[in-house]
């Protein structure tokens, strides 16, 4: 946890800009962020930032991806207030993914309302299961 | 562990071929599977499946992906012997990414020898440190 300074990681914005740690070009200007829970583990979502995107992230300590659907800066949790603190952030061997270690607060990532994205589990009879934990309402979250 | 059956899925291929279960037009064809070793949660690597890797996975039991960069099928550990035995598969919310818990034979994901492809950690003072362990030596495995 060698990132934390309170919940933030605000200082590390220094010299970490752009797209000099990441290699946007890869894949039309977007690197996929895997998003894990600092605590369990347990993988919450998978979401794309831009440049700009990984700037705010650095510079809040809070994660900021790029809406593919909505094509816009997306501060997650800006609306329903389940914002992700960033406690890590591990770069992979190509310079072409991130993992962030969070804590997803609220207790769930999904728009849906499940604690994590990956919520639906492949099963050996070949149905597709609901598994994981039900957090929030999201009619009442969302207004819709 | 529902979909286990010794160290194979083979048996899930019944019925799930092709797109019918995953949205592979969002992303040109891919769709990107987040790797975790299925005992400890740690993420061992990023990759992509197009529908023919996707349709291989299900029918061997051992993970396949599509090779951005060699632009082919992908059988992961065919040259090193370090494959992935699939102990489950979780789909998204929004069918576009997938998470395979595996078996990662061999101990190591990365072409470099590290356990994991995310072993880069971004560290406060803005510099990136190395973690994680080095299970084996490239030259050896690879012989270049």
């Amino acid at each position: 946890m060698a990132l934390t300074k309170g919940n933030s990681i605000a200082y590390l914005k220094k010299g970490l800009r752009g797209n000099k740690m990441l290699d946007f070009e890869k894949s039309d200007g977007l690197v996929p962020a895997i998003v894990q829970d600092y605590k369990t583990g347990e993988i919450l979502m998978l979401a794309y930032m831009n440049e700009e995107a990984w700037n705010r992230t650095l510079e809040t300590g809070e994660a900021h991806y790029w809406s593919r659907s909505r094509e816009q800066l997306w501060h997650k949790g800006g609306t329903s207030g389940h914002i992700q603190k960033i406690k890590e952030i591990r770069i992979d061997c190509d310079n072409d993914a991130i993992l962030l270690k969070v804590e997803q607060v609220g207790g769930a990532a999904c728009h849906t309302g499940y604690r994590s994205c990956f919520h639906k589990r492949l099963e050996g009879d070949g149905n597709v299961s609901i598994c994981g934990e039900k957090i929030f309402d999201p009619k009442k979250v969302y207004g819709k």
